[in-house]
């Protein structure tokens, strides 16, 4: 069921072309229009299906009913200050990036109807190559509302979630940044650093929990140094808080403290196991 | 091909039974007994086809050719005590610990026939109940012979780990301990600390990226608490150094230093892409 006649994507990477690919899939756009500033990408995306054309400038989000900006959170914020002028009246504009509070602060004031959005399907694996349909399916998609929010386009835009599979959690741009610094922002900084302390003449021994626990330092260090300075408050205290712990974990092998390491492993393996 | 008359497993858990799987699916063993602290342990494993029997005591390794000890690192050295005195001349003794050097100097001394062996081929699950046939097959195990080992004994454990499907390394148990506080220790710790420092009321929020990054996390703490305290001047100079990269990150980040946080984290991303 059409919900909205011309949809722009700018951005047609991992996320901005998954969104276009179940957009046309299930028939919920009239048409999908992309761009990418690597031009490359989007004929890519337009060859996976993911929009049905190429636009050549901004300038196509004139007659846009909705705008889907996805692209790294400093672009986001560029482009946005691009087409503010362009709109109509009535277009829907909505970004997908990592950190909100920044993001929303500044859209906000910029566009009447703009909508921050999240949608934890992210991967270390990015761009128009790894295209995939139903990314979103069972996927969490945070919205932050502010109260100036219209009504109705936060209504449009959860079942626009909705209809490609997400569940939809509504939180103010703070809350959302505050929790994210944790269980998202923060693997990433352990992970970058992790892989960085590890000599690469020792890969040859590798073990899968390597491998796991720096997959994500595989993620693009432009995008993400975007991603940690616009959260940096909270990630700053988020890399604090797990100093803490791992001096604790320190503390008690230099010590050879076996019951008190025991007891700090154990609390850590209940609570993954808690995770699920 | 059978390579040895009576095996004797010591721990039947998910590598001490798999390798029991591997062994008996192959041929390679007269017959496969079985031991684990846990009875019920010893008796799933039977019912897995791990083993053959399941032995009463640790009397049963009187008749062995091969003892595997395939226990916690602590574990594997007070059994080691008990049972070298009961065993045949010519019966080989290894053992499936994470780390070595502790192991390998206390072990050599007491049977002359030992030799430390670690399969890269572990997991956060563990016991009889995750048993399965073929684990080892494009895994690396780590043989830590010393100057006084048996060419022949280095040789037939040598074949037996190609013969499951392991391509092996040969190093001083000093390197194996070096190098795998690095590539699995160093790791564990973190995921470890960083489970620890999430509030769980976040976890609803979570990403993809936060349960890879932790799933190690889920390990046993008891069998961890042992390796960590058994590696523990070599994981220490693997924390410091993982401390000394998350520092330079935090203050990229504290001082906004766009340019440099990027440059840290696309070092981390090449190097990342470079394990594969």
């Amino acid at each position: 069921m059409k919900m909205f006649d011309k949809v722009v994507i700018i951005g047609t990477g991992l996320i901005g072309g998954s969104i276009g690919l179940d957009l046309r899939k299930k028939h919920l756009a009239g048409q999908v229009v992309g761009l990418s500033r690597k031009k490359g990408n989007a004929n890519l995306a337009q060859k996976s299906g993911a929009i049905d054309s190429v636009a050549a400038s901004l300038d196509v989000v004139s007659d846009a009913d909705l705008v889907i900006l996805a692209a790294p959170v400093d672009v986001i914020i560029d482009i946005a200050a691009k087409i503010a002028g362009k709109l109509k009246k009535d277009c829907i504009v909505i970004d997908v990036g990592s950190s909100k509070e920044r993001i929303v602060s500044k859209l906000s004031g910029l566009i009447p109807n703009f909508l921050g959005c999240h949608p934890l399907a992210g991967s270390e694996k990015r761009g128009a190559a790894n295209l995939k349909a139903g990314i979103f399916k069972g996927s969490v998609c945070v919205i932050t509302p502010t109260p100036k929010t219209d009504k109705k386009t936060l209504a449009k835009i959860r079942l626009l979630w909705q209809r490609i599979g997400a569940g939809v959690i509504v939180l103010p741009a703070k809350k959302h940044d505050r929790i994210l610094a944790y269980t998202s922002h923060l693997p990433h900084a352990v992970a970058f650093s992790l892989i960085g302390s590890i000599p690469d003449q020792f890969f040859g021994l590798s073990s899968g929990g390597l491998r796991d626990t720096t997959r994500i330092a595989a993620s693009d260090a432009n995008l993400w140094s975007q991603i940690f300075l616009s959260n940096r408050s909270n990630l700053l205290a988020g890399l604090s808080s797990f100093q803490v712990k791992l001096e604790a974990l320190k503390l008690a092998l230099k010590n050879k403290d076996k019951k008190n390491l025991t007891k700090i492993l154990a609390s850590a393996e209940k609570k993954r196991k808690k995770l699920g």
